[in-house]
């Protein structure tokens, strides 16, 4: 005790500290921090058996398979594998049985028998793309182009579309990966068909990137359907294999012509597909039922619409043999589970939560019982629950408080638990659906920052419009000193379906905050009005008017952050990327009084600009809501600046795309307002790598030299 | 002067200042000078009529034909001109005659007698472009799109040429306007006959700009030669008014596919045409005739090789009547002049003066004299010369230091000498070319800045590489103290065919820089070897390694301007826009402790990306040049960087593609270099107007805020 006292004397700052945690944290530790072992170490490759309740994962040097217990069932070295394929090391297993591992390499797919007795090989040709494993039938769905391809063990590429048009895409992920939409194949359960989406982009305008790289610098068209303008048309096909006929699905024309046809489910009679079908507006949903063999609608189960907007992100869920399926909704408010059959009768709502059910992870043997995760009670929470049917009883099976990702087990008698939260860096066991004392301990990673200067993130919570909670996060200098007034930084998102602040390891926080913590900042971000998890009332006010009571919750988080003694209430800065750079715009020229610099990064600058899917889907079209696109657009307030602004974007950004940022400087040159404009010729919508340790000395030294009144 | 005293002392700065000079430029005053009187003002639309030694020009109200001692001939207002044909005020005289006045208005040219007594109309359709008039036969040819058409005073419309390829280009200059090419039609002298380049360009490769100010951003794909590629094929057609054909030049084969046909001349018989061609690699120029009637070659008249580059920039000048002509070459070391007769038969160098001719004016009726201009002794300077073709004898027919811009009598008795100087803003006169006693004083304007605290700008002179003379001007804070130590900003421009030091109003700077030195700094130029107006030895040092001397020469002027006094050492800043964008970047990183701070404007950064004709001349192509092109590559040393370095561009810049700053910041990035960028969206090469206050405010105040060690 008296040599650390004594140390800290000498060096006049590291009060509080003790003697392990002596590693300056750089900014290049901070951005390539994976790379360096600064996060929590995972079990790698988890994942149960297909058919039996087993568990694999790997070592360094070995591939282990356990049994709930935590007793090795078997264990393979990689010459095991090295002798039958050819690898260097264990591959990557996408998937195991009692009988087979399932790996590919170089565009082949092997299906290699545990026992080492038996090879089965999918050859793929190297363009392939998308692919799409069918396990038990081991034929393998992939795309060329845009085009859809099948190979099996025979056969290394079989046509399923062959259309010239490059505007028809088929087989590919289609309403630009919205409702949770991120792929474009499905195999029905026993693999005897292949339902795909297709989508006819002729009507979709083209974006002009360019890429500086080659000489002369290359156009680089993309499609990209901008707010108000001409869209996708989607299409489903169905592939029977056996016949090697395909048949289109006769979609349902109530819904216009650009409407959305999403979560494509299969009924496990395979009889019937499913889509839940959206209006272009976004307000009116229909699920509806499809003949699998004649490609005929034959009803709609059940429709919701809302006056702000429907968002279908899960495909139901059948309870195998029961005709019944799950489906999630928002629309009593929250995420919740209500049941259905296939005739069409509703069964009942089986949760009422007041919070927000994420996904549905499965039944056990005899469909009693349907497991799911959810926040719980604690929005920045993930937990494990465990529902009866029958009587809707609803039983949380993860305690510890944290985000819980969880699998189940094929029995559904176990689940992997993998628990991480800002106490736990990561902690991986096995538990019991069924006896909550069953708990088999597989591994628990060490902190990795033990020997850094870092300095645990806190909590906080505020309230915001309508006196609703705000959760927030605050980074302090690793050396803090509450007698000291300190400069702060607020980073911000504040879009839909995200939520910054969550109970995961560093709470989720960047390490480069931790980095500009030690700097002597003040680092928080809050979660608005419209950020995930808290239900539609929370997420919905932003409706036609992006960013508006957004920047009035940041400004209260402002507000907050300058009633804490150990804040200089002078010297606030801003930074956010994509909607999060929308909001640093926002907030510098709606506020600007407030924020001394701001750094927005692939901005937003005008919803015009914007992908139709999204942009629609929260601030309908410029047509439409003409009042909204201008109160909102950035271009038409950019002369209220007053702080130091940079804008960042990539130049190869497909999602929000150069105009946005470019265009705003166009306004700005014109309205003579002076700002800084850097872009990453190479990026996309995110800069990766040695180039974001560049972005980020970049930004932050650009926030450091420009916070001050 | 007791008064005068009293003030400066009282003030603490304004010694040495005239009690007028009260008025603050501002930098806004300073970019916008021309729309706020701050140049000289000119007698306007100043010119010969074409058959009789009359001139012309216009005030606010009026229109005045003056014969050469002054007397006005007659005198016109708006209503003359209204009454006849559907103009507002005095239109802008084209040219005119003892009997009409030519000018256009809303695409129709008007012949219109003097005495009102006429009118001819030519109408063209509204989207006709290029025109050229022949005014004798009130015909006009134009082109639209890629094709040439022809109107007369019955016809809107002939089609000349009628391409559907829009690689095939009819009537435009070609060459991208190097080699004097500025115009792509030529009238015979009796109108007859219409020559005119034609140029292909389908092996010419696509640079994509994108004009952000459409929704979506929309791609502008322009041809760009890149250096070392493909390039433009050239022709040449010739047009028969009267039998309405047109038979091409059978082009000499020697010179290349992609060789360049430079300076077409009609022979003033009307039979031949002249064309000097020049290879790729433009270092062998073949000056030869062709037969107008059958397009074929008739002979090679004489050619020029030279191991670095030879660059034909004039046409040939016939002697009317006499088979001989004028022809200008830099062979001998300078720019002199030459007599050749149609047969090819050389005749005799004209002159041998080591400074450079810049063009011939005229003759005079009998041929005895030809008149040209040339720098004379004084290479910042510009006169006017009469020669006689007999005996060589050459007479400077203007004395008076500065620069004077002359234009010849129809009869060649007479000239119009319009003078600027760092002395005189502008002063216009008539001058005999055979009495020097006689003088018509026309115009002596005031000195627009004579309100305004700006002080004059000096001149010096110092020693470059090789001791060659270099010179520079030097431009000081009015309320310069010589006590003082000044920062200093170097404006560089460097590259060939280009001076910035001349005699002229102001040196020739601009007003901003005038606006930098009041805020407390030293703005100078040198220029540098390479830069125009020195004779071939001092230009082409540059050969094959661009900005390796001309820094070398800058880094003396550097040295020089440490010598003085009043200029601190320790805060030199560099900026420059083009070539000087490309000398900037080449101080920054050759030289990278010298400069605290830089600005490069629309800046060259590896010449790969530079045009074909231009780049080619001096580096020749990055194949046959390896070494050079990666000594002279920004991108290859951009990693040296120490100072501050702002790089510009004009994101439409068809001249110094946008490439070329975007791809610099790739190898920054990919080098850890910080440095700042900025863009001007609706810019080309360069920024005009209001978007040119943004620009200069944002690149000079990055200058005075980072121009410390």
């Amino acid at each position: 005790m008296k040599k650390t006292i004594f140390i800290a004397l000498l060096s006049g700052f590291f009060f509080f500290v003790t003697q392990a945690q002596t590693k300056e944290l750089t900014l290049e530790d901070a951005v390539l921090g994976y790379y360096k072992g600064l996060y929590p170490e995972r079990l790698q490759n988890l994942q149960w058996a297909d058919d039996v309740d087993e568990f694999m994962y790997r070592t360094d040097s070995a591939l282990v398979v356990k049994t709930p217990d935590g007793k090795i069932v078997e264990q393979y070295a990689a010459g095991f594998f090295k002798a039958h394929v050819p690898v260097e090391n264990i591959p990557w297993i996408e998937g195991f049985s009692s009988r087979f591992w399932l790996f590919s390499k170089d565009s082949v797919y092997y299906w290699l028998a545990r026992d080492g007795q038996q090879l089965h090989q999918v050859r793929l040709p190297s363009a392939a793309r998308n692919e799409d494993v069918h396990f038990q039938t081991k034929r393998v769905a992939y795309t060329i182009g845009n085009n859809l391809y099948l190979a099996d063990e025979k056969h290394t590429k079989i046509n399923i579309t062959a259309n010239d048009d490059p505007n028809i895409v088929s087989g590919q992920a289609i309403a630009r990966q919205e409702f949770g939409i991120y792929k474009g194949t499905f195999w029905s359960p026993s693999g005897k068909y292949l339902a795909f989406y297709v989508k006819d982009e002729s009507d979709v305008e083209e974006y002009p990137l360019v890429d500086v790289t080659q000489t002369p610098a290359q156009l680089k068209s993309i499609k990209y359907p901008m707010n108000g303008r001409g869209s996708e048309e989607p299409g489903v096909g169905v592939y029977d294999v056996e016949k090697d006929t395909t048949i289109y699905l006769q979609l349902f024309d109530k819904a216009g012509k650009y409407h959305y046809v999403t979560n494509l489910t299969w009924d496990d009679n395979e009889q019937y597909i499913y889509l839940a079908e959206l209006n272009r507006d976004q307000n009116h949903m229909w699920f509806n039922q499809y003949d699998r063999q004649t490609g005929k609608f034959v009803k709609t189960l059940f429709e919701e619409t809302n006056p702000k907007w429907v968002q279908p992100l899960h495909p139901a869920y059948f309870i195998p043999g029961t005709g019944k399926f799950v489906w999630l909704s928002q629309k009593d408010g929250f995420w919740n589970l209500y049941l259905y059959h296939r005739s069409g009768k509703f069964l009942g709502q089986l949760t009422s939560n007041k919070w927000v059910a994420k996904d549905v992870i499965g039944f056990d043997k005899t469909g009693e019982y349907v497991y799911f995760i959810g926040t719980g009670e604690d929005p920045r929470e993930m937990h494990f629950f465990k529902l009866k049917i029958k009587t809707g009883k609803q039983k949380q099976l993860t305690k510890t408080a944290g985000t819980h990702y969880v699998s189940l087990s094929p029995s559904g008698k176990y689940f992997l638990d993998q628990l991480t939260s800002v106490e736990v860096p990561y902690k991986a066991c096995v538990k019991s659906t069924e006896n909550k004392k069953f708990k088999t301990s597989l591994f628990s990673a060490p902190d990795p920052l033990k020997d850094y200067k870092v300095r645990k993130p806190e909590f906080f919570t505020m309230k915001g419009v309508n006196t609703d909670i705000l959760y927030g996060r605050i980074i302090k200098p690793y050396d803090f000193d509450p007698n000291k007034k300190y400069p702060v930084l607020l980073y911000v998102y504040g879009g839909p379906n995200v939520q910054l602040v969550k109970n995961k390891w560093l709470a989720d926080a960047s390490l480069w905050m931790f980095w500009l913590a030690n700097q002597g900042y003040i680092v928080y971000s809050v979660d608005n009005h419209g950020s995930d998890n808290r239900g539609f009332a929370f997420e919905s006010v932003i409706f036609r008017r992006l960013g508006v009571v957004e920047a009035k919750d940041q400004m209260l988080g402002v507000a907050y952050m300058k009633t804490l003694p150990y804040v200089d209430p002078e010297r606030f800065a801003v930074h956010g990327w994509s909607f999060g750079g929308y909001m640093t715009l926002t907030l510098m020229t709606d506020y600007p009084e407030v924020f001394n610099v701001g750094v927005a990064g692939g901005p937003v600058t005008d919803w015009k600009w914007y992908e139709v899917m999204y942009g629609e889907r929260y601030m309908d079209t410029y047509q439409t809501n003409p009042e909204g696109f201008k109160r909102t657009s950035i271009l038409n307030k950019i002369d209220n600046l007053q702080g130091k602004l940079l804008t960042i974007h990539g130049y190869m950004d497909d999602v929000v795309v150069p105009q946005h940022n470019i265009a705003l400087h166009d306004a700005a040159i014109a309205k003579g307002v002076y700002m800084d404009f850097y872009l990453y010729p190479r990026a996309k919508h995110n800069v990766y790598g040695k180039r974001r340790v560049h972005l980020l000395k970049k930004l932050l030294n650009f926030i450091i030299k420009n916070n001050r009144p």
